[in-house]
């Protein structure tokens, strides 16, 4: 993207597996610097666990990658200043400084979809923890459900939107999205009701937890799940509003920007470079 | 105390309520000012709600005050520089400066007393929230307990010292003390092993919880339980880890400082305001 954080060129390709998937990124990288005749800084954004000081991707379930140094790599590649980091952490980064958190020295962005973490700024600073801030998905709301990251009872594996989808076809039988949940829940059908309940009251423990902890003035729901709006922020809020007394409450709202978020978040890294240097 | 960090002179007196609590505040520090000819610098480390960054004391629920702008009132009556905030961060940054937590740059200070609370430091970064982060004392764990905060299941309802001793009182008809819990623990007294395992359990909820956002290396426990030692942290070690799947370990031990903690943490508060002139 540009100074004006316009997008100048876009390509969008497969995610591979393992050393494969590394390969794939460096290559992405360096279409699109050639795509973009006078590139002047890198940000990449990847999930997984990431230390954005050191710019090493240390771990990914999904894509199965360890420990890949991308900023030492991508600025071999390209000769650029480059920064690396987590792509729910970009994602904060934009909703903070361009978005629905923006001017709250205190806040949580924390994208409901496939998966569920969460970018956490205290009196401004973006933490980090060597990338194991945040990891909001894979804190325990005391559910009896096992976890991809094999514990039980993550908030993730019952509340991510394949979550709901999946508690709501094994009560009905009906395999569905979690949209569709939410649609259902609008109607008023029983089932979807009740699911959508106890998944509130998951969020609302974990969100709640994360309050008390780190003080948000704001939570900025994105992901998938945001689409519902104010079928989940009313509930949301009222349930958190039940588990806090002296705490600051933090505002509910949904996130300003959509998949992109994480692409923006990266640029304005990559900005942030230029005007360090 | 002086830039070797010796204590030079000592004011005690008791705790009043309300604005005697503050007129007590100001006149000890005038006091301490008056028997330390040539003193530089004031650091204040007060409980409750109080915001590091602005030096106000928004509220406590046991001295009774609200909204109380120490800094500005010392720097008026002293005409020094001062520094005002939580004990619990003045005990956190003794601890991580010069104590048990040194050399993390990602760490939870939690003196567990008559009340609990942490003070998280992440990527260096201590942080304040406003005065509202790090309030773990009054996360909910899940138990069926009221807390003083108005709340229910909050940790230190059930894990607090008093809380200890109330617990095993209420089990056996016998009113004691945590360090007596203890004692009575090492000798495998059943109720006692009983509460104490429970109050395990509802630590490691709350203590796991904390370090799946924050990502602590280092867990420091203070306060009067940490007299329990390797009776209270071997359990604990092993209750964390049991909730933990992906995430970084912490290191659990005991603090080096005991109730001087805070003064220590105010002390440094002060010679980082003469540092930073």
């Amino acid at each position: 993207m540009d100074r004006g954080l316009e997008r100048t060129a876009t390509v969008r390709r497969p995610t591979p597996r393992g050393d494969a998937a590394v390969a794939a990124v460096l290559d992405t990288v360096g279409e699109l610097v050639a795509q973009a005749p006078g590139a002047e800084a890198v940000g990449l954004a990847v999930p997984g666990i990431v230390d954005d000081e050191t710019g090493v991707a240390a771990w990914s379930e999904n894509i199965g990658w360890r420990d890949v140094p991308f900023r030492a790599l991508i600025q071999e590649r390209t000769g650029l200043p480059v920064a690396v980091g987590h792509d729910v952490r970009a994602g904060g980064t934009a909703e903070q400084r361009l978005g629905a958190a923006r001017g709250a020295r205190n806040s949580l962005v924390v994208p409901i979809g496939t998966g569920i973490a969460a970018a956490m700024v205290i009196d401004g600073h973006l933490c980090v923890g060597s990338g194991y801030a945040g990891e909001i998905g894979h804190m325990s709301v005391g559910a009896d459900e096992p976890c991809v990251c094999g514990g039980t009872g993550c908030l993730e594996a019952v509340a991510s939107g394949p979550a709901i989808a999946r508690r709501y076809a094994r009560r009905t039988g009906r395999e569905t999205t979690a949209d569709a949940v939410a649609a259902l829940v609008a109607e008023g059908e029983p089932d979807a009701v009740a699911v959508w309940a106890e998944t509130v009251g998951w969020l609302g423990t974990a969100l709640a937890a994360a309050t008390v902890l780190a003080a948000p003035e704001v939570i900025v729901i994105g992901g998938g799940l945001s689409r519902a709006g104010d079928l989940l922020l009313g509930p949301l809020a009222d349930d958190i509003e039940g588990r806090l007394t002296f705490h600051r409450r933090p505002r509910l709202t949904t996130a300003r920007f959509a998949d992109e978020a994480g692409c923006v978040g990266a640029g304005l890294w990559a900005l942030d470079l230029l005007e360090t240097q």
